[in-house]
Protein backbone atom coordinates (compact mmCIF):
# COMPACT_ATOMS: atom_id res chain seq x y z
CA UNK A 1 0.00 0.00 0.00
CA UNK A 2 1.11 3.36 -0.85
CA UNK A 3 1.36 6.26 1.71
CA UNK A 4 1.15 9.50 -0.08
CA UNK A 5 1.68 13.07 2.00
CA UNK A 6 -0.34 16.21 2.03
CA UNK A 7 0.47 19.97 2.87
CA UNK A 8 -2.23 22.25 3.85
CA UNK A 9 -2.93 25.44 5.21
CA UNK A 10 -2.54 24.52 9.46
CA UNK A 11 -3.22 24.05 12.51
CA UNK A 12 -5.76 21.12 12.45
CA UNK A 13 -8.96 22.41 12.65
CA UNK A 14 -8.63 24.70 9.26
CA UNK A 15 -11.24 24.57 6.01
CA UNK A 16 -8.42 23.67 4.31
CA UNK A 17 -7.43 20.40 6.62
CA UNK A 18 -11.18 18.93 5.29
CA UNK A 19 -10.65 19.63 1.63
CA UNK A 20 -7.22 17.41 2.34
CA UNK A 21 -8.78 14.65 4.65
CA UNK A 22 -11.42 14.89 1.73
CA UNK A 23 -8.61 14.48 -0.70
CA UNK A 24 -7.21 11.81 1.49
CA UNK A 25 -10.42 10.09 1.28
CA UNK A 26 -10.32 10.11 -2.77
CA UNK A 27 -6.85 8.69 -2.60
CA UNK A 28 -7.75 5.80 -0.15
CA UNK A 29 -11.09 4.87 -2.00
CA UNK A 30 -9.24 5.08 -5.56
CA UNK A 31 -5.49 4.04 -5.19
CA UNK A 32 -5.72 2.49 -2.23
CA UNK A 33 -3.54 4.82 -0.67
CA UNK A 34 -2.85 5.62 3.10
CA UNK A 35 -2.44 9.40 3.34
CA UNK A 36 -0.58 12.00 5.83
CA UNK A 37 -1.24 14.96 6.49
CA UNK A 38 1.65 17.76 6.42
CA UNK A 39 0.46 21.44 8.54
CA UNK A 40 1.88 24.18 7.40
CA UNK A 41 2.06 27.63 8.35
CA UNK A 42 0.99 29.49 5.13
CA UNK A 43 -0.50 28.52 2.24
CA UNK A 44 2.65 29.60 0.28
CA UNK A 45 4.87 27.35 2.35
CA UNK A 46 2.33 24.74 1.61
CA UNK A 47 2.81 25.13 -2.34
CA UNK A 48 6.51 25.21 -1.30
CA UNK A 49 6.48 22.08 0.30
CA UNK A 50 5.31 20.25 -3.04
CA UNK A 51 6.86 21.97 -4.92
CA UNK A 52 10.37 20.97 -3.16
CA UNK A 53 9.20 17.40 -3.07
CA UNK A 54 8.92 17.26 0.24
CA UNK A 55 5.08 16.82 0.12
CA UNK A 56 3.75 14.28 -2.58
CA UNK A 57 0.76 16.77 -2.89
CA UNK A 58 -1.13 20.06 -1.50
CA UNK A 59 -4.20 21.51 -0.89
CA UNK A 60 -5.24 25.13 -1.27
CA UNK A 61 -7.96 27.35 -1.40
CA UNK A 62 -8.59 29.40 -4.51
CA UNK A 63 -11.89 30.95 -4.24
CA UNK A 64 -14.63 31.71 -2.20
CA UNK A 65 -18.09 32.56 -3.40
CA UNK A 66 -18.56 35.65 -0.82
CA UNK A 67 -14.93 36.70 -0.75
CA UNK A 68 -13.41 36.24 -3.91
CA UNK A 69 -9.99 34.87 -4.80
CA UNK A 70 -7.48 33.65 -2.92
CA UNK A 71 -4.71 35.73 -3.45
CA UNK A 72 -1.37 34.64 -1.81
CA UNK A 73 -2.53 31.31 -3.69
CA UNK A 74 -2.57 32.96 -7.31
CA UNK A 75 0.52 35.54 -6.64
CA UNK A 76 2.63 31.92 -5.50
CA UNK A 77 1.61 30.00 -8.64
CA UNK A 78 2.71 32.09 -10.66
CA UNK A 79 6.30 32.73 -8.96
CA UNK A 80 6.66 29.28 -8.70
CA UNK A 81 7.05 26.43 -11.51
CA UNK A 82 6.00 22.40 -11.52
CA UNK A 83 2.81 22.19 -9.66
CA UNK A 84 -0.25 21.05 -11.66
CA UNK A 85 -3.40 20.88 -11.11
CA UNK A 86 -5.13 16.96 -9.94
CA UNK A 87 -8.65 17.57 -8.92
CA UNK A 88 -10.89 20.98 -7.84
CA UNK A 89 -12.86 20.55 -4.83
CA UNK A 90 -15.71 22.47 -3.84
CA UNK A 91 -16.53 22.71 -0.47
CA UNK A 92 -19.84 24.15 1.60
CA UNK A 93 -18.49 26.45 4.20
CA UNK A 94 -20.84 26.69 7.60
CA UNK A 95 -19.54 29.22 9.90
CA UNK A 96 -20.16 28.90 13.54
CA UNK A 97 -19.65 31.64 16.05
CA UNK A 98 -17.81 29.42 18.94
CA UNK A 99 -17.59 30.84 22.69
CA UNK A 100 -17.18 30.23 26.39
CA UNK A 101 -19.76 32.97 27.12
CA UNK A 102 -22.63 32.51 28.54
CA UNK A 103 -24.79 34.74 25.75
CA UNK A 104 -23.73 36.74 23.17
CA UNK A 105 -24.12 40.32 24.97
CA UNK A 106 -21.19 38.97 26.84
CA UNK A 107 -18.70 39.26 23.79
CA UNK A 108 -16.32 41.68 23.40
CA UNK A 109 -13.93 40.32 20.75
CA UNK A 110 -14.35 38.00 17.91
CA UNK A 111 -11.08 36.17 16.09
CA UNK A 112 -11.00 35.00 12.82
CA UNK A 113 -9.26 34.45 9.31
CA UNK A 114 -9.74 37.73 7.72
CA UNK A 115 -12.02 35.60 5.35
CA UNK A 116 -14.54 34.32 7.82
CA UNK A 117 -14.75 38.09 9.12
CA UNK A 118 -15.49 38.91 5.51
CA UNK A 119 -18.13 36.18 5.30
CA UNK A 120 -20.17 37.39 8.24
CA UNK A 121 -19.93 40.72 8.08
CA UNK A 122 -23.59 41.57 7.94
CA UNK A 123 -24.16 39.44 11.19
CA UNK A 124 -21.85 40.63 12.63
CA UNK A 125 -23.18 43.97 11.96
CA UNK A 126 -26.24 43.16 13.09
CA UNK A 127 -25.86 40.36 16.63
CA UNK A 128 -22.31 42.49 17.68
CA UNK A 129 -22.09 45.54 16.39
CA UNK A 130 -19.61 46.53 19.31
CA UNK A 131 -17.63 43.51 19.51
CA UNK A 132 -13.84 44.21 18.24
CA UNK A 133 -13.01 42.36 15.49
CA UNK A 134 -9.41 40.54 15.36
CA UNK A 135 -7.85 38.48 12.33
CA UNK A 136 -5.82 35.97 13.18
CA UNK A 137 -4.18 33.19 10.18
CA UNK A 138 -6.48 30.69 10.13
CA UNK A 139 -9.91 30.12 11.60
CA UNK A 140 -8.18 26.98 14.12
CA UNK A 141 -5.61 29.85 15.50
CA UNK A 142 -8.67 32.03 16.71
CA UNK A 143 -10.16 29.04 18.84
CA UNK A 144 -6.56 28.69 20.54
CA UNK A 145 -6.87 32.78 21.39
CA UNK A 146 -9.65 31.76 23.79
CA UNK A 147 -8.15 30.08 26.06
CA UNK A 148 -10.77 30.00 28.74
CA UNK A 149 -11.73 33.48 28.38
CA UNK A 150 -15.69 34.20 28.76
CA UNK A 151 -15.63 37.41 26.98
CA UNK A 152 -13.94 36.71 23.72
CA UNK A 153 -15.23 34.46 20.62
CA UNK A 154 -14.11 33.25 17.54
CA UNK A 155 -15.34 32.16 13.94
CA UNK A 156 -14.62 28.46 12.58
CA UNK A 157 -16.45 25.19 11.35
CA UNK A 158 -18.65 23.19 13.84
CA UNK A 159 -15.67 20.70 13.32
CA UNK A 160 -13.32 22.55 14.74
CA UNK A 161 -15.37 23.37 18.11
CA UNK A 162 -15.77 19.40 18.75
CA UNK A 163 -12.13 19.38 18.11
CA UNK A 164 -11.24 21.94 20.63
CA UNK A 165 -13.82 20.88 22.65
CA UNK A 166 -15.62 24.25 22.72
CA UNK A 167 -19.27 25.46 22.79
CA UNK A 168 -21.13 27.00 19.59
CA UNK A 169 -23.03 30.05 20.63
CA UNK A 170 -24.79 30.25 17.05
CA UNK A 171 -24.68 28.41 13.73
CA UNK A 172 -24.30 29.16 11.19
CA UNK A 173 -23.67 32.78 10.73
CA UNK A 174 -22.18 33.15 7.35
CA UNK A 175 -24.11 35.87 5.60
CA UNK A 176 -24.91 33.85 2.14
CA UNK A 177 -26.37 30.47 2.97
CA UNK A 178 -24.59 29.20 -0.20
CA UNK A 179 -20.86 30.22 1.08
CA UNK A 180 -18.49 27.95 -0.64
CA UNK A 181 -14.84 27.26 -1.28
CA UNK A 182 -13.09 25.92 -3.89
CA UNK A 183 -9.91 24.13 -3.34
CA UNK A 184 -7.25 23.28 -5.81
CA UNK A 185 -5.18 20.09 -5.15
CA UNK A 186 -1.91 20.12 -6.59
CA UNK A 187 1.18 18.18 -7.22
CA UNK A 188 4.45 17.79 -9.40
CA UNK A 189 2.61 14.91 -11.60
CA UNK A 190 1.48 15.79 -14.91
CA UNK A 191 -2.34 16.83 -14.62
CA UNK A 192 -5.03 13.81 -15.83
CA UNK A 193 -6.95 16.12 -18.00
CA UNK A 194 -10.58 16.62 -18.18
CA UNK A 195 -13.23 19.95 -18.42
CA UNK A 196 -11.40 22.43 -16.69
CA UNK A 197 -8.31 24.62 -17.24
CA UNK A 198 -6.56 26.98 -15.47
CA UNK A 199 -3.96 28.84 -17.13
CA UNK A 200 -2.32 32.75 -16.48
CA UNK A 201 -0.63 34.86 -18.48
CA UNK A 202 1.42 38.50 -18.55
CA UNK A 203 0.77 40.87 -21.58
CA UNK A 204 2.35 43.65 -22.87
CA UNK A 205 2.33 46.94 -20.79
CA UNK A 206 0.81 49.62 -22.12
CA UNK A 207 -0.46 48.27 -25.65
CA UNK A 208 -4.27 49.18 -26.25
CA UNK A 209 -6.62 45.91 -26.31
CA UNK A 210 -3.85 43.72 -24.76
CA UNK A 211 -5.74 41.59 -22.71
CA UNK A 212 -9.21 41.64 -25.58
CA UNK A 213 -6.93 40.05 -28.05
CA UNK A 214 -6.31 36.66 -25.66
CA UNK A 215 -9.79 36.88 -24.85
CA UNK A 216 -11.26 37.01 -28.45
CA UNK A 217 -9.03 34.12 -29.23
CA UNK A 218 -10.57 31.76 -27.02
CA UNK A 219 -14.10 33.82 -27.62
CA UNK A 220 -13.83 33.04 -31.50
CA UNK A 221 -13.02 29.29 -30.95
CA UNK A 222 -16.22 28.78 -28.63
CA UNK A 223 -14.36 28.21 -25.49
CA UNK A 224 -15.82 29.71 -22.65
CA UNK A 225 -14.42 31.82 -19.82
CA UNK A 226 -15.50 30.88 -16.63
CA UNK A 227 -13.66 32.98 -14.47
CA UNK A 228 -10.69 35.71 -14.57
CA UNK A 229 -8.89 37.54 -12.13
CA UNK A 230 -6.16 40.34 -12.53
CA UNK A 231 -3.07 40.51 -10.48
CA UNK A 232 -0.63 43.39 -10.13
CA UNK A 233 2.59 42.31 -11.45
CA UNK A 234 4.24 44.25 -8.59
CA UNK A 235 6.24 46.00 -11.05
CA UNK A 236 4.02 48.71 -11.04
CA UNK A 237 1.05 50.53 -11.01
CA UNK A 238 -1.11 49.32 -14.26
CA UNK A 239 0.96 46.18 -15.27
CA UNK A 240 -1.15 43.06 -14.31
CA UNK A 241 -1.38 39.18 -15.11
CA UNK A 242 -4.32 37.13 -15.50
CA UNK A 243 -5.60 34.38 -13.96
CA UNK A 244 -7.96 32.31 -16.05
CA UNK A 245 -10.19 29.54 -15.60
CA UNK A 246 -12.01 27.80 -19.34
CA UNK A 247 -14.27 25.42 -19.40
CA UNK A 248 -12.97 22.73 -21.28
CA UNK A 249 -9.49 20.35 -21.48
CA UNK A 250 -6.42 21.20 -23.45
CA UNK A 251 -6.73 18.01 -24.98
CA UNK A 252 -9.32 18.85 -27.20
CA UNK A 253 -8.17 20.34 -30.82
CA UNK A 254 -9.59 23.79 -30.14
CA UNK A 255 -8.38 24.41 -27.12
CA UNK A 256 -5.01 23.51 -28.23
CA UNK A 257 -5.05 25.33 -30.98
CA UNK A 258 -6.26 28.84 -29.09
CA UNK A 259 -3.43 27.98 -26.13
CA UNK A 260 -0.99 27.90 -29.40
CA UNK A 261 -2.40 31.37 -30.83
CA UNK A 262 -2.89 33.20 -27.71
CA UNK A 263 1.10 32.87 -26.84
CA UNK A 264 1.69 35.16 -29.83
CA UNK A 265 -0.46 38.01 -27.82
CA UNK A 266 1.15 37.06 -23.91
CA UNK A 267 4.47 38.00 -22.34
CA UNK A 268 4.38 34.81 -20.34
CA UNK A 269 1.91 32.14 -20.43
CA UNK A 270 1.49 29.39 -17.78
CA UNK A 271 -0.52 26.53 -17.82
CA UNK A 272 -1.47 24.42 -14.71
CA UNK A 273 -3.08 21.59 -16.04
CA UNK A 274 -6.61 20.34 -16.99
CA UNK A 275 -8.90 18.52 -14.32
CA UNK A 276 -12.30 17.81 -13.04
CA UNK A 277 -14.13 19.36 -10.37
CA UNK A 278 -15.66 17.98 -7.67
CA UNK A 279 -18.59 19.22 -5.33
CA UNK A 280 -18.86 17.98 -2.38
CA UNK A 281 -22.12 18.18 -0.69
CA UNK A 282 -21.75 17.59 3.06
CA UNK A 283 -18.03 18.93 4.85
CA UNK A 284 -16.80 15.97 6.96
CA UNK B 1 -14.74 80.83 3.51
CA UNK B 2 -16.14 77.16 3.14
CA UNK B 3 -15.51 74.26 5.65
CA UNK B 4 -15.31 71.02 4.32
CA UNK B 5 -14.93 67.39 5.86
CA UNK B 6 -13.24 64.53 4.49
CA UNK B 7 -13.69 60.62 5.84
CA UNK B 8 -11.00 58.12 5.75
CA UNK B 9 -9.71 55.02 7.44
CA UNK B 10 -8.03 56.21 10.79
CA UNK B 11 -6.46 56.14 12.77
CA UNK B 12 -4.30 59.39 13.21
CA UNK B 13 -0.73 57.97 11.36
CA UNK B 14 -2.40 55.89 8.17
CA UNK B 15 -1.44 56.16 4.89
CA UNK B 16 -5.31 57.20 3.94
CA UNK B 17 -4.54 59.97 6.12
CA UNK B 18 -1.92 61.27 4.15
CA UNK B 19 -3.81 61.22 1.10
CA UNK B 20 -6.95 62.94 2.48
CA UNK B 21 -4.53 65.83 3.81
CA UNK B 22 -3.59 65.54 0.07
CA UNK B 23 -7.29 66.29 -0.84
CA UNK B 24 -7.24 69.08 2.05
CA UNK B 25 -3.88 70.83 0.55
CA UNK B 26 -5.12 70.72 -2.84
CA UNK B 27 -9.10 71.78 -1.87
CA UNK B 28 -7.30 74.91 0.12
CA UNK B 29 -5.47 76.25 -3.12
CA UNK B 30 -8.04 75.69 -5.73
CA UNK B 31 -10.88 76.62 -3.85
CA UNK B 32 -9.57 78.60 -0.82
CA UNK B 33 -11.25 76.03 1.05
CA UNK B 34 -10.57 74.74 5.24
CA UNK B 35 -10.86 71.01 5.91
CA UNK B 36 -11.59 68.70 8.78
CA UNK B 37 -10.77 65.20 8.82
CA UNK B 38 -12.96 62.64 9.95
CA UNK B 39 -11.27 59.50 10.85
CA UNK B 40 -13.34 56.10 10.62
CA UNK B 41 -12.51 52.91 11.80
CA UNK B 42 -13.15 51.49 8.31
CA UNK B 43 -13.21 51.64 4.47
CA UNK B 44 -16.92 51.03 4.09
CA UNK B 45 -17.89 53.09 7.16
CA UNK B 46 -16.26 55.75 5.63
CA UNK B 47 -17.54 55.65 2.20
CA UNK B 48 -21.22 55.07 4.16
CA UNK B 49 -20.12 58.73 5.98
CA UNK B 50 -19.87 60.26 2.96
CA UNK B 51 -22.61 58.71 0.68
CA UNK B 52 -25.08 59.71 3.66
CA UNK B 53 -24.21 63.16 4.03
CA UNK B 54 -22.04 63.00 6.99
CA UNK B 55 -18.82 64.24 5.74
CA UNK B 56 -18.61 66.30 1.75
CA UNK B 57 -15.80 64.34 0.48
CA UNK B 58 -14.54 60.72 1.26
CA UNK B 59 -10.68 59.24 0.70
CA UNK B 60 -10.40 55.90 -0.05
CA UNK B 61 -7.45 53.30 -1.41
CA UNK B 62 -8.60 51.63 -4.21
CA UNK B 63 -5.25 49.79 -5.79
CA UNK B 64 -1.66 49.11 -4.26
CA UNK B 65 1.43 47.76 -6.87
CA UNK B 66 2.18 45.53 -4.84
CA UNK B 67 -0.67 43.87 -3.84
CA UNK B 68 -3.61 44.85 -6.09
CA UNK B 69 -7.24 45.78 -5.62
CA UNK B 70 -8.62 46.93 -2.27
CA UNK B 71 -11.86 44.67 -1.89
CA UNK B 72 -13.23 46.72 0.21
CA UNK B 73 -13.52 49.68 -1.43
CA UNK B 74 -14.81 48.18 -4.50
CA UNK B 75 -17.79 45.73 -2.87
CA UNK B 76 -18.96 48.76 -1.01
CA UNK B 77 -19.01 51.17 -3.83
CA UNK B 78 -21.04 48.78 -5.88
CA UNK B 79 -23.07 48.53 -2.77
CA UNK B 80 -23.67 52.41 -2.62
CA UNK B 81 -25.57 54.35 -4.77
CA UNK B 82 -24.44 58.32 -5.37
CA UNK B 83 -20.88 58.48 -4.50
CA UNK B 84 -18.48 60.39 -7.99
CA UNK B 85 -15.24 59.91 -8.52
CA UNK B 86 -13.52 63.69 -7.89
CA UNK B 87 -9.91 63.00 -8.25
CA UNK B 88 -7.39 60.11 -8.21
CA UNK B 89 -3.83 60.62 -5.89
CA UNK B 90 -1.57 58.23 -6.39
CA UNK B 91 1.35 58.38 -3.24
CA UNK B 92 4.04 56.58 -2.76
CA UNK B 93 3.89 54.45 -0.14
CA UNK B 94 7.80 54.01 1.77
CA UNK B 95 7.21 51.55 4.68
CA UNK B 96 9.62 51.57 8.32
CA UNK B 97 10.28 49.06 10.75
CA UNK B 98 9.09 51.14 14.05
CA UNK B 99 10.42 49.37 17.54
CA UNK B 100 11.23 50.28 20.92
CA UNK B 101 14.04 47.25 20.54
CA UNK B 102 17.56 47.70 20.75
CA UNK B 103 18.22 45.54 17.86
CA UNK B 104 16.68 43.01 14.88
CA UNK B 105 17.13 40.18 16.52
CA UNK B 106 15.15 41.52 19.80
CA UNK B 107 11.65 41.39 17.51
CA UNK B 108 9.40 38.65 18.68
CA UNK B 109 6.34 40.16 16.97
CA UNK B 110 5.31 42.46 14.24
CA UNK B 111 2.09 43.99 14.07
CA UNK B 112 0.69 45.78 10.77
CA UNK B 113 -1.89 46.41 8.41
CA UNK B 114 -2.71 43.00 5.96
CA UNK B 115 -1.81 44.86 3.20
CA UNK B 116 1.73 46.23 4.94
CA UNK B 117 2.66 42.85 5.95
CA UNK B 118 2.74 41.59 2.18
CA UNK B 119 4.45 44.74 0.82
CA UNK B 120 7.12 43.53 2.91
CA UNK B 121 7.28 40.11 3.13
CA UNK B 122 10.58 39.29 1.64
CA UNK B 123 12.36 41.51 3.69
CA UNK B 124 10.54 39.96 6.92
CA UNK B 125 11.27 36.49 5.60
CA UNK B 126 15.21 37.45 5.18
CA UNK B 127 15.84 39.92 7.88
CA UNK B 128 13.23 38.92 10.75
CA UNK B 129 12.38 34.61 9.82
CA UNK B 130 11.20 33.59 13.12
CA UNK B 131 8.84 36.66 14.30
CA UNK B 132 5.50 36.10 14.71
CA UNK B 133 3.62 38.20 11.98
CA UNK B 134 -0.24 39.84 13.50
CA UNK B 135 -2.63 41.35 11.15
CA UNK B 136 -4.37 44.54 12.63
CA UNK B 137 -6.96 46.97 11.14
CA UNK B 138 -4.68 49.85 10.02
CA UNK B 139 -0.76 50.64 10.52
CA UNK B 140 -1.51 53.32 12.80
CA UNK B 141 -3.19 50.81 15.36
CA UNK B 142 -0.32 48.21 14.45
CA UNK B 143 1.78 51.45 16.55
CA UNK B 144 -0.81 51.55 19.29
CA UNK B 145 0.01 48.29 20.17
CA UNK B 146 4.05 48.66 20.98
CA UNK B 147 2.76 50.02 24.21
CA UNK B 148 6.42 50.15 25.71
CA UNK B 149 7.15 46.63 24.84
CA UNK B 150 10.98 46.01 23.59
CA UNK B 151 10.02 43.08 21.77
CA UNK B 152 7.55 43.92 19.34
CA UNK B 153 7.36 46.31 15.80
CA UNK B 154 4.93 47.94 14.18
CA UNK B 155 5.45 48.93 10.42
CA UNK B 156 3.60 52.16 9.40
CA UNK B 157 4.91 55.21 7.70
CA UNK B 158 8.00 57.45 8.64
CA UNK B 159 5.24 60.38 9.71
CA UNK B 160 3.88 57.97 11.93
CA UNK B 161 6.61 56.85 13.85
CA UNK B 162 7.14 60.90 14.51
CA UNK B 163 3.37 61.77 15.72
CA UNK B 164 3.68 58.74 18.30
CA UNK B 165 7.56 59.67 18.82
CA UNK B 166 8.68 56.16 18.43
CA UNK B 167 11.97 54.85 16.67
CA UNK B 168 12.82 53.75 13.42
CA UNK B 169 14.40 51.04 13.38
CA UNK B 170 14.73 50.37 9.33
CA UNK B 171 13.66 52.00 6.59
CA UNK B 172 12.12 51.32 3.82
CA UNK B 173 11.44 48.25 4.10
CA UNK B 174 8.87 47.74 1.48
CA UNK B 175 10.29 44.60 -1.31
CA UNK B 176 9.37 46.91 -3.96
CA UNK B 177 10.93 50.13 -4.30
CA UNK B 178 8.38 51.88 -6.18
CA UNK B 179 5.66 50.46 -4.00
CA UNK B 180 2.56 52.83 -4.71
CA UNK B 181 -1.04 53.26 -3.66
CA UNK B 182 -3.84 54.83 -5.54
CA UNK B 183 -6.88 56.44 -3.52
CA UNK B 184 -10.24 57.90 -5.11
CA UNK B 185 -11.52 60.97 -3.70
CA UNK B 186 -15.52 60.36 -3.70
CA UNK B 187 -18.41 62.71 -2.94
CA UNK B 188 -22.22 62.82 -3.85
CA UNK B 189 -21.20 65.93 -6.45
CA UNK B 190 -21.11 64.87 -10.13
CA UNK B 191 -17.49 64.42 -11.34
CA UNK B 192 -15.67 66.99 -12.49
CA UNK B 193 -14.56 64.96 -16.28
CA UNK B 194 -11.41 64.40 -17.03
CA UNK B 195 -9.03 61.77 -18.69
CA UNK B 196 -10.19 58.87 -16.58
CA UNK B 197 -13.54 56.55 -16.10
CA UNK B 198 -14.21 54.28 -13.74
CA UNK B 199 -17.33 51.42 -14.19
CA UNK B 200 -18.24 48.42 -12.66
CA UNK B 201 -20.94 45.73 -14.31
CA UNK B 202 -22.28 42.58 -13.90
CA UNK B 203 -22.60 40.21 -17.07
CA UNK B 204 -25.53 37.32 -17.27
CA UNK B 205 -24.41 34.27 -15.60
CA UNK B 206 -23.36 31.30 -17.55
CA UNK B 207 -23.71 33.13 -21.10
CA UNK B 208 -20.49 32.14 -23.04
CA UNK B 209 -18.33 35.19 -24.31
CA UNK B 210 -20.33 37.24 -21.55
CA UNK B 211 -17.14 39.40 -20.34
CA UNK B 212 -15.50 39.77 -23.98
CA UNK B 213 -18.72 41.42 -25.24
CA UNK B 214 -17.94 44.12 -23.12
CA UNK B 215 -14.25 44.36 -23.64
CA UNK B 216 -14.89 44.14 -27.91
CA UNK B 217 -17.12 47.17 -27.59
CA UNK B 218 -13.72 49.02 -26.19
CA UNK B 219 -11.56 47.73 -28.01
CA UNK B 220 -13.62 48.47 -31.27
CA UNK B 221 -13.96 51.84 -30.41
CA UNK B 222 -10.32 52.80 -29.46
CA UNK B 223 -10.44 52.67 -26.09
CA UNK B 224 -7.59 51.41 -23.78
CA UNK B 225 -8.35 49.65 -20.96
CA UNK B 226 -6.26 50.52 -17.88
CA UNK B 227 -7.42 47.72 -15.45
CA UNK B 228 -9.98 45.02 -14.93
CA UNK B 229 -10.76 43.76 -11.69
CA UNK B 230 -13.54 40.50 -11.08
CA UNK B 231 -15.23 40.45 -8.05
CA UNK B 232 -17.84 38.06 -6.55
CA UNK B 233 -21.70 38.81 -6.74
CA UNK B 234 -21.62 36.81 -3.37
CA UNK B 235 -24.18 34.76 -5.22
CA UNK B 236 -22.96 31.65 -6.40
CA UNK B 237 -19.27 30.95 -7.47
CA UNK B 238 -18.52 32.20 -10.93
CA UNK B 239 -21.24 35.00 -10.78
CA UNK B 240 -19.08 37.93 -10.93
CA UNK B 241 -19.17 41.60 -11.15
CA UNK B 242 -16.49 43.55 -12.96
CA UNK B 243 -14.42 46.98 -12.25
CA UNK B 244 -13.04 48.34 -15.04
CA UNK B 245 -10.69 51.41 -15.77
CA UNK B 246 -10.69 53.30 -19.14
CA UNK B 247 -8.27 55.68 -20.50
CA UNK B 248 -10.63 58.45 -21.57
CA UNK B 249 -13.90 60.82 -20.08
CA UNK B 250 -17.36 60.43 -21.07
CA UNK B 251 -17.68 63.35 -22.96
CA UNK B 252 -15.36 61.92 -25.80
CA UNK B 253 -18.38 61.06 -28.27
CA UNK B 254 -17.09 57.71 -28.66
CA UNK B 255 -17.17 56.62 -25.45
CA UNK B 256 -20.50 57.72 -24.61
CA UNK B 257 -21.43 55.54 -27.19
CA UNK B 258 -19.22 52.82 -26.17
CA UNK B 259 -20.87 52.85 -22.53
CA UNK B 260 -24.43 53.06 -24.39
CA UNK B 261 -23.72 49.90 -26.37
CA UNK B 262 -22.45 48.28 -23.27
CA UNK B 263 -25.45 48.44 -21.82
CA UNK B 264 -26.81 45.80 -23.95
CA UNK B 265 -24.49 42.93 -22.94
CA UNK B 266 -24.14 44.07 -19.03
CA UNK B 267 -26.87 43.27 -16.51
CA UNK B 268 -26.05 46.43 -14.17
CA UNK B 269 -24.14 48.90 -15.02
CA UNK B 270 -23.09 51.74 -12.92
CA UNK B 271 -20.62 54.63 -13.71
CA UNK B 272 -18.62 56.12 -11.02
CA UNK B 273 -17.46 59.43 -13.12
CA UNK B 274 -14.53 60.85 -15.23
CA UNK B 275 -11.80 62.10 -13.15
CA UNK B 276 -8.04 63.11 -13.49
CA UNK B 277 -4.93 61.22 -11.98
CA UNK B 278 -2.37 63.32 -9.53
CA UNK B 279 0.41 61.43 -8.82
CA UNK B 280 2.20 63.01 -5.98
CA UNK B 281 5.65 62.17 -5.86
CA UNK B 282 6.68 63.40 -2.11
CA UNK B 283 4.62 62.26 0.69
CA UNK B 284 3.96 64.72 3.41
Amino acid sequence: MSLFSIAYLGPAGTYAEVAALTWGKILQQTAQAETVLVPCPSIAKALKACQTGKTDFVVVPVENSTEGSVTQTLDTLWQLDGLRIQQALTLPISHALISLAYELAAIETVYSHPQALAQCQLWLEKQLPDVKLIPVNSTAEALQRLAGNTTTAAIASQRSAQMYNLPILAHPINDNPDNCTRFWVLSLQPSPGGNHTSLAFSVPANVPGALVKPLQVLADRGINLSRIESRPTKRSLGDYLFFIDIEAGTDQPNVEMALQEIQQYTETLKTFGSYEILSVTESL
